[in-house]
């Protein structure tokens, strides 16, 4: 199907992508949250610093499905050109995670190449291993869509033996690793060849707690005949229900992405209704992922203030002259004691506390007297942030309009 | 929409309704089986004997669904005329079940004049009581569809307080009742207005165990768009997977079955196909029904049979002179092992036994030296019919073409 004006819609100005909002927002990071979270070794215990592509990388759109469902074609579809390193085919043929995203020129970074670069948001991904690095690349080139959203392709999904034997990462892991960090995940199924896995099920399982980033697009819906669409819908919203446990029905877009013409137009109209709405929903993206990232940060800094009020306050309890071992151990033994009094102290909310043993297993690795004290200012600093500063950026985001 | 082809075809002499296998049937029970369920009281303990309206009863068809999805409005458009007590309207209408059958002139029968007449299968009514009786009725008409099937039309499902406070009898125990007897049984939703009330909910979980018989219609499709139709039809299928935890997916026509004009013909191909799967599955009705009987009067021969061995051996255990009440006493508390001993003796599976308790308080009303004793060729005969007859009958019936 062709649909261009979608598209161009989707990649003009038209989509508000919130470019002051974002600024702010790593301004605000960089002088007020970022500080302490140097001051107090923060990387060391919960996860690394910040970089300004993880403020200012465009919304992501996971793609999720069997093998041969037209995950890749998708992508092809929306760029409305080749992408490179893509390839098609009836058999089994994406074999790494593809991020594509907006470039100057057609080029690919190697997945390891990629995880070290600070100009991309894929610095986390350095935890899975060059097992899985070797498996993951970012494919770039100049598709104006790409300047409003970046694409992860995956490799389709196999069942059974097939799947555990060709892969040397964890699947299941790694899409938890990119579902938390897409705005949109699109499931997809064939109309002409409706199959779900076991394995796929588990995949969905996993995206427990997205449920509402998830869309499913049943593809290659022009395949079949009405009243054959009509039992394969059926059976796909059935079998749906059962593995979603919410009672909220999942959006499905019905429909065959790709630029080839229908093979059967009986449902014409309603496919290109269809895809108007899905290109509506992407062109609302950037707006939740503005406030996503606001979220996130809000939910950031709440862990920075705990762990810094935590390590100066065990600072604070050393003794400047003797018996630092003694005390420290105690300090170690007692952990519990010292979250507790820090709580109570501060009156802070359990729910912003990391876990204990892991706290105290990475904190045996310091010696305590040599955390740095207490410093209210940047604290009450970080605090003005989250009371003033965020709740006006909020405020510059428009309402969605309905 | 009309569809005068389909429905002709469904009272044509194409349908093959076996009036010789159900005719063989009748005289099979009539004399191998019922002489012996007479002989040992049967009915007394178990169920009452059978009629010539069993046998010959049409396959039934019941509708089930919320008020105003158009039940009534179906069975009209299946009768192609009106049918004597038919209501139908925009608020809650009909008010009682309504079974429509096969007769010569326009007229309606009270339930409970219905219960007690032996030329209807309804004798086993009675059991829900005159505040069941007086919201059932039998409605005749000579529709040539009739002929061939006999639809039960219901009362409209309501939510919450208002059902309760309605009804002066268990709606949901009814239901299972006339779901037992049923060949197909058709729930109904109004794609314009869906909804899937607790209470309905509840009354399609009472029907577990006759998935089988169960068929969906998404009736009205024709009031909503195309793409109204498919968020519709998806939240159904969604839900009805939860309420049914079966893998297998419920078959559900889609269509607007009334005799005016679709108000949208966008999918009308797909309600013209739909339309003509519902009459053959209509079709194949007969069939089943006398398949079923068949199953059913085997199911009952080896209960008839379990019956006369207990009540002969308590008869054979009962001395000839003194000590019957004791003995009796002592026969009755050893209910246990004498199961286990005929079960033993004559090799029957434990599954074909009473419910022990049941049993015991019908046998303590009866004097067991006045049973009668072991008639082994009656016994023997019945085991013929179950091992010759049955198998033969079942043979006359042309498998299911696909
Ligand atoms: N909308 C469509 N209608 C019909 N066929 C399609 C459609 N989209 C893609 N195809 C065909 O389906 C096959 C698989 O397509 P594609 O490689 O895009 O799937 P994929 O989901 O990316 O598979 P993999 O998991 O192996 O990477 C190809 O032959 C492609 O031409
Ligand atoms: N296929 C149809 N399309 C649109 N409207 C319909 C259709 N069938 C019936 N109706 C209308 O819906 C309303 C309810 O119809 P009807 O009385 O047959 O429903 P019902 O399920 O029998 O209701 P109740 O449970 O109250 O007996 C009536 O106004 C009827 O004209
Ligand atoms: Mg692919
Ligand atoms: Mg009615």
């Amino acid at each position: 199907m062709a649909a261009i004006s979608n598209k161009a819609a989707m990649s003009s100005d038209a989509v508000e992508t919130y470019p002051e909002v974002i600024e702010k927002l790593k301004r605000l990071y960089k002088t007020r949250i970022r500080p302490v979270e140097e001051l107090y070794s923060f990387q060391q215990f919960h996860s690394p610093l910040l970089e300004d592509a993880d403020f200012e990388a465009a919304p992501m759109v996971m793609l999720l499905g069997q093998y041969s469902v037209g995950k890749t074609s998708f992508i092809r579809y929306m760029l409305e050109r080749d992408f490179p390193s893509q390839r098609i085919g009836p058999e089994p043929t994406t074999d790494r995670f593809v991020a594509v995203m907006y470039g100057e020129e057609d080029r690919v970074v190697p997945g390891a190449a990629a995880s070290i670069r600070k100009d991309k948001p894929f610095q986390g991904l350095d935890k899975f291993g060059v097992s899985f690095l070797s498996k993951f690349e970012v494919a770039e080139c100049p598709s104006p869509i790409l300047e409003k959203v970046t694409f992860i392709d995956t490799p389709g999904v196999l069942s059974g033996e097939k799947q555990r034997l060709g892969r040397t990462y964890d699947f299941v892991e790694t899409c938890e690793w990119f579902a938390e960090r897409s705005d949109l995940i699109l499931l997809l199924f064939d109309a002409h060849k409706l199959d779900i896995s076991d394995e796929f099920k588990r995949s969905i399982e996993a995206l427990r707690g997205h449920d509402d980033k998830i869309r499913v697009v049943l593809n290659k819906s022009d395949m079949v005949n009405s009243q054959q669409l009509m039992r394969v819908y059926g059976a796909l919203m059935w079998s749906l229900g059962k593995v979603f446990a919410t009672p909220e029905v999942v959006r499905v877009y019905i429909g065959s992405f790709w630029d080839q013409p229908l093979h059967n137009s009986e449902n014409q109209a309603l496919f290109e209704a269809e895809e108007q709405d899905l290109m509506a929903d992407l062109r609302y993206l950037p707006r939740n992922a503005a406030v996503r990232k606001i979220n996130e940060l809000v939910k950031r800094a709440r862990l920075v203030k705990v762990h810094a009020l935590l390590i100066s306050h065990l600072r604070g309890e050393m003794p400047s002259m003797f018996g630092k071992g003694k005390k420290q151990k105690a300090l170690l033994d007692g952990m519990l004691e010292v979250f507790k009094t820090v709580m109570r102290q501060h009156q802070l909310p359990p729910g912003d506390f990391p876990d204990l043993e892991r706290f105290k297993a990475r904190a045996a690795e310091y010696e305590f007297n040599k955390f740095p004290k207490l410093n209210m200012s940047m604290i009450e600093s970080m605090n003005s942030v989250l009371a003033a500063d965020i709740p006006q950026l909020l405020e510059l985001i428009a309402p969605v309009d309905d």
